[in-house]
């Protein structure tokens, strides 16, 4: 950040009164611009056995395999956009579930949230994000070709309740990338 | 928005290629500015059959009772946002527990997620931005004084599963502001 979007003037990095870190500051308007997490939402959604995987059209990590997620958008729910996500990149229609994984990737300032999600319809096609979008069993699951850490985690714990017939959820944080 | 951080020209409200949303565009470095959804995290901290809540000392809502809770600030894990923000509202230490209440504040674009949590030890007292800090037992929970509906289902949801011996977690969806 270099200028104040309100004024158009220069910013400066300072700690606000009363504030505890440093914040960009205007220097004329004195407008404070905070920048704080994102939320990216996604979900593991099962047809039968299997459960929907994309395989991604678009940097970071083309050509490797994820669930469908991405940024939360405003004016959305967790569900909301964990189900919008699913049709944008798989063309998929999910009832979103209980809570699965959530993912605090601290090096990026970013909290993944991932839901069970129950496929409506076998149907499904790749988004303007994806390449291929397959349904895959456990055991055809290309675990050294998934895109991201936080889908691996979330796969493993996924199919680790099936296997024990539990709907858990859980936290975990990712300090830094795995694949610098 | 009027200006672009990056290059401080003025920026235009569109449609970028390949989006569906309109986002504020640099009309001259071509720079995309996102607008995304808050988190706001906080607690229930529990010393032995009381728990802890804030007088606010800074508007919104300014006199009225609050869990401790505030925006997750980059590079910390949802855990230790609220027990940070606990901290600094009502000066006390505590150990984040299970996972309590999930509110997606649509209206706002934020999300509120709410833990349980121990105080370490009965001590306390008024953060920068509390004038009181109080361990109240259920029956002395001032309802009608609480600063958010956020805060008001938190609470309920936790003395409810306390009473049954449950630790769930719960979503809802706060679509308006309860007091316009």
């Amino acid at each position: 950040m270099n200028f104040c979007s309100n004024c158009g003037s220069p910013v400066v990095s300072a700690i606000p009164p009363g504030d505890h870190l440093p914040r960009f500051m205007c220097s004329s308007c004195g407008a404070v611009h905070y920048k704080n997490p994102l939320l990216v939402l996604g979900c593991v959604p099962q047809w039968e056995d299997r459960i929907l995987q994309c395989r991604r059209a678009i940097a970071p990590r083309l050509g490797y395999w994820t669930v469908p997620a991405g940024f939360m958008e405003n004016g959305e729910t967790m569900q909301g956009a964990a189900a919008r996500e699913c049709y944008e990149e798989a063309m998929a229609q999910v009832e979103i579930g209980s809570l699965l994984a959530v993912v605090n990737v601290t090096h990026a300032s970013q909290v993944h949230v991932m839901f069970r999600a129950r496929l409506l319809a076998p149907v499904f096609a790749p988004g303007a994000e994806s390449s291929e979008v397959e349904l895959y069993a456990e055991d055809q699951i290309p675990w050294e070709e998934l895109a991201f850490p936080s889908g691996d985690f979330t796969l493993r714990r996924f199919f680790a309740d099936r296997a024990a017939g539990r709907e858990d959820y859980h936290f975990t944080e990712l300090a830094r990338p795995l694949r610098p």
